[in-house]
């Protein structure tokens, strides 16, 4: 088996380009617009009752979600599906896991708006942030028509544009250090490329940049119908969008539904669910390995 | 190799499910617009000068497509996008290589719209068919407001979701006759799946359900931009509907530019652009033979 992949790696190589992308070390954004959107996205002023913040669900020194399966919105109701990473959002071709926000401003509205999450009234979010002396000061200083919903949102998504995480191990190997990433995660790397994994995990985000069905070989046994929700075609029935496995070492649990704790597990379960094969233990961890590469650095912005 | 790969065979059918779905044996359908339908695929007053017509890139006796790299429109004029065939269309999630259709009649709509197609004048083609007495008495049949734009679309897309091949050996195979393949055939299958193909060309298109960007290993050097073409967005450049294996045998030249003549160079292309490795005569040799069991049989009404 290893003399046959060594085979395939030399000529994976000999390709020349990788199907993984480092994240660029900046990104152009409006720092004003983004420090705004950063002192909303700290304040629960932005939920109905005052309870929640984007960073009860987005805890960007723990990898930009939460940890839990299920987060829970005002008046402690919980939600149903699992909060993806805030990192690095911006390079994902859609938001959320049925992919019904094309944007990150959208994808803030949509929160606002969810009964579920922040209280579905950004009326009445508005009304209370124009009696803050702060924030009206600030979005007068910065946008010419002040405080509106789609100013509010803009400001989040600027700051969200900002939340990129360079400087990842295996982004450093990608760049030519061949020394940053172990060789078990290098082995793990030449795996995930064999196996398939790479087929909808490619990109800079490693994901994030297509729909595929979750439950190529099998029933997902899934309770969300992915994008269905969204078009109401058949066809659409357990599709998702492809997350992104940028930091995924910290944004356990894992799988829209959390079924999984450990990355060990979300690997068998992708193994067994879309590759439709059994991976031997040792394939396995050797790609756990490479997935731990993926964390990056968190920008002085997310501080 | 084959010890392994077998052992993971094992494991594939262990798992039960299989991520191809054969074609059922017959589709509903309204046998009058389809008839109709029929009638205007095959008849040259669709385009502005009555010159081509649906049959000219779609040959319902040769795959459904026309065996060229790229179709020629009225007045000479030769377009820069290999036509897919018509075959099963009804079961690709979108239409056309950069999925700007969602359904057929649509699409049919975009042809005779189309000034390099049908000659984008598609109030003109309704003018025509009002003069004549077969289509007036047709449509006042069918539909209650007679020859419209959408009322022709629709009985076009009506036709063509007739237009379904089932019963393909694979297909056979699928439903249990294990002699309906040959062992190279069944070795290839093993080896679409094993390699990844399978990732992107699944369900019961074997394709025709997802985008995915070609040339994720290599830069494709694709003068069209696919997706991008639609959403304008830099991330979907290069980025195209996955298409349906079905019948591929019959709809050489492959890809969306027709640049491979055969299905060796195009299993070729596909393991070097989107797989990243080097693939084996020998195991090309047997994916070729599974591919030319995705043959199905012509239904009655494309007769």
């Amino acid at each position: 088996m290893y003399r046959v992949l060594s085979f395939l790696t030399m000529f994976s190589f000999a390709f020349g380009n990788e199907p993984i992308l480092p994240i660029p070390q900046s990104i152009d954004y409006n720092i004003d617009k983004a420090l705004l959107g950063k002192k909303l996205f700290n304040d629960t002023i932005i939920s109905k009752d005052n309870t929640i913040s984007c960073t009860t669900c987005h805890i960007l020194s723990e990898g930009g979600d939460n940890g839990i399966k299920f987060s829970f919105g005002i008046k402690g109701q919980q939600g149903d599906i699992n909060a993806p990473t805030v990192y690095n959002g911006f390079y994902n071709f859609r938001q959320t896991w049925n992919g019904r926000n094309r944007d990150l401003a959208s994808q803030a509205f949509g929160v606002i708006e969810n009964p579920v999450e922040m209280g579905d009234d950004i009326n009445f979010i508005i009304s209370k942030l124009k009696k803050n002396r702060y924030y009206k000061k600030r979005f007068n200083t910065i946008y010419k028509n002040g405080i509106t919903a789609e100013n509010l949102t803009d400001s989040i998504g600027e700051f969200e544009k900002a939340l990129i995480t360079p400087n990842a191990p295996f982004d450093k190997f990608l760049r030519g250090d061949k020394n940053a990433i172990s060789l078990k995660a290098k082995k793990g790397y030449e795996l995930f490329k064999l196996k398939g994994c790479i087929l909808c995990h490619h990109g800079i985000n490693i994901g994030g940049n297509l729909y595929n069905k979750f439950g190529i070989y099998t029933d997902s046994n899934s309770s969300r119908l992915g994008r269905y929700e969204v078009t109401k075609k058949d066809e659409d029935k357990f599709v998702f969008r492809v997350p992104s496995l940028r930091n995924i070492a910290l944004t356990s649990p894992y799988m829209h539904d959390g079924r999984a704790k450990t990355l060990k597990e979300a690997v068998e379960i992708m193994s067994e669910y879309q590759l439709g094969r059994y991976m031997e233990d040792g394939d396995i961890d050797n790609i756990v390995e490479f997935l731990k590469t993926l964390t990056g650095e968190i920008p002085e912005i997310a501080k």
